[in-house]
């Protein structure tokens, strides 16, 4: 039997933060040890020019999140790890695709609904400022999905749409074209750390509160002395479960230290010394990947280097389903 | 100074017919000979799936097509001829201009809104039946005139909106970008000769009323003889200016045979007379075309190579171009 496939695109227009590495990096990097399953993991770099036409904001996300993968640990040899724009087949798919896919299912798509009541609201146009890319970004997901017949999209609950879609134009094209496509399913993790950030709202770039991951130590610990807090005084007992701090803590440590941590916040913790045992915490649980992430961006062409047999393997996938789908819709060479 | 680019895709969903050569494909094939222009002719696969999910269908008008303009004589040395599917940067070209494509703007295509308006007469989901294909298509006719620089695109009426939605969308690119694109022209020539059908009304697959352009002999005299006529007897002088017959004659004659045939209707020649004259006509002038048509028909490994030559040829334009853009919007090589 062969192995469940997963994949998983990361969208690359940002700097990996603590939020990124405890909620999807870190999971997916112990998943990819997982011998039952074959992991794809790619840089979305196509969907990146979806909302980003900063082209040096692009590169140096894509460098970024690539080593930062790598840095982590992620086995290569076992992982296939690409990126996106490395793989023409996928945006011929997408176009494959397209001729399948109704519009009226994109109209239903949670992030094209809320730009149009948000231009509603503002008395614009309803597609005001909403590109095709936009419009058409579950059609390319679903590309991505398909190309590579994955069994398993682990997502935010904010995507599950977008699986359900791909199942939706998969279901359609087999229909008409015979069974090419596995239905993909989402999995939905509820035990998904979501990490809060420097304000305590969710840890987001969008929310600019984020923790960067790999930041020297000397940002680090400042960064972390930025985590909003309470006024509470040295010795008055403070709740965990409020506390960001405590919350960061709990995601770096073991259950015994998180125990530790938890009495040490009754018994009344100032909020200084409690920044500086998460400091030492994360610092040392992240000092060696980041020394080797250093070491990685400063060799771009390595990293390209390991990118580009990534293609290659991500190529031994698509090739062929591509091959067999063009011979399916009408597009095979006449020999 | 370089050579003006002109550039014109034929969907491969049908068979070529007379109303195709004289509106089309002469005149695209005398364009070619002029040493002041570069042109490209394309199958438009890629588009032929919007309206078509007959793979065999797609594959035999590939065919009939390339081996028709092949056998009309065109110089694959002068012209770029080349099929839609065997230029992969297109299709990505098309997701980069995706994003840059405002979603407002296909919103007010015609065939879109054409589309649309039959629905909801028909008390259907304005959106029912209407793929992301045929919604995307002119993000897809932009790539495939913008991936060439295309200055000039001979076009019908129709086709005009899609010329400008592609200089609206190359425009907007190279406001972000940088100057990427020519913007693109629409030529419309008000002589192209429209050929009346069997019927009298426009000579279109759409109509089934179509003369194939490479019938055989037999058929080609049957298919005259279906032509629609009135009850005037032989000697009854005719109308040669609401004749489908003297239509078509015109089209394939000289000024002095159309004079000669003027005479004759006055004079009141007999249908079977003037339909007859007119197979004799058409039959000696595409009868050394039609050999070598059914001769390519027959060695489809002939035509496929020609074709792969014209990918290669295509591919000298479209590689760098495309390298280039991949450069400006953030997705080049990390080296």
């Amino acid at each position: 039997m062969s192995k469940q496939r997963v994949l998983t695109g990361i969208t690359t227009t940002g700097t990996p933060h603590l939020g990124n590495y405890v909620g999807a990096i870190r999971p997916a990097i112990a998943a990819s040890q997982n011998p039952e399953l074959q992991s794809f993991y790619f840089l979305a770099d196509y969907h990146a020019l979806i909302k980003c036409d900063d082209a040096a904001r692009i590169e140096q996300s894509r460098r970024e999140i690539a080593a930062t993968w790598l840095a982590l640990g992620l086995d290569t040899e076992k992982a296939v790890f690409y990126r996106q724009s490395d793989i023409p087949e996928i945006p011929e798919l997408c176009w494959l695709l397209s001729c399948m896919a109704a519009k009226g299912l994109m109209n239903r798509a949670h992030a094209y609904k809320a730009a149009v009541a948000a231009n509603e609201d503002a008395g614009e146009d309803p597609d005001y400022g909403v590109t095709m890319g936009l419009y058409g970004y579950p059609v390319l997901m679903a590309a991505d999905i398909l190309m590579f017949n994955a069994n398993t999209v682990p997502v935010g609950k904010d995507q599950i749409q977008h699986v359900e879609m791909a199942r939706d134009i998969a279901g359609r094209f087999n229909h008409h074209y015979g069974e090419h496509f596995v239905l993909p399913q989402a999995q939905v993790d509820d035990k998904v750390a979501v990490l809060q950030g420097l304000d305590g709202r969710k840890m987001s770039k969008s929310y600019n509160n984020t923790i960067p991951l790999f930041l020297p130590e000397k940002k680090l610990k400042k960064h972390i002395n930025k985590i909003k807090t309470n006024l509470l005084e040295p010795g008055e007992p403070k709740d965990p479960d409020t506390s960001t701090v405590f919350q960061i803590w709990e995601a770096f440590a073991t259950d015994e230290q998180t125990q530790a941590m938890r009495a040490k916040f009754a018994e009344g913790i100032a909020w200084g010394e409690a920044k500086r045992e998460l400091f030492e915490l994360v610092n040392n649980q992240l000092g060696d990947a980041r020394e080797a992430y250093e070491d990685l961006m400063a060799r771009p062409a390595d990293i390209e280097d390991i990118l580009q047999q990534g293609a290659t393997r991500a190529r031994e996938y698509s090739q062929p389903l591509i091959a067999k789908l063009r011979s399916a819709v009408g597009l095979k060479a006449m020999i």
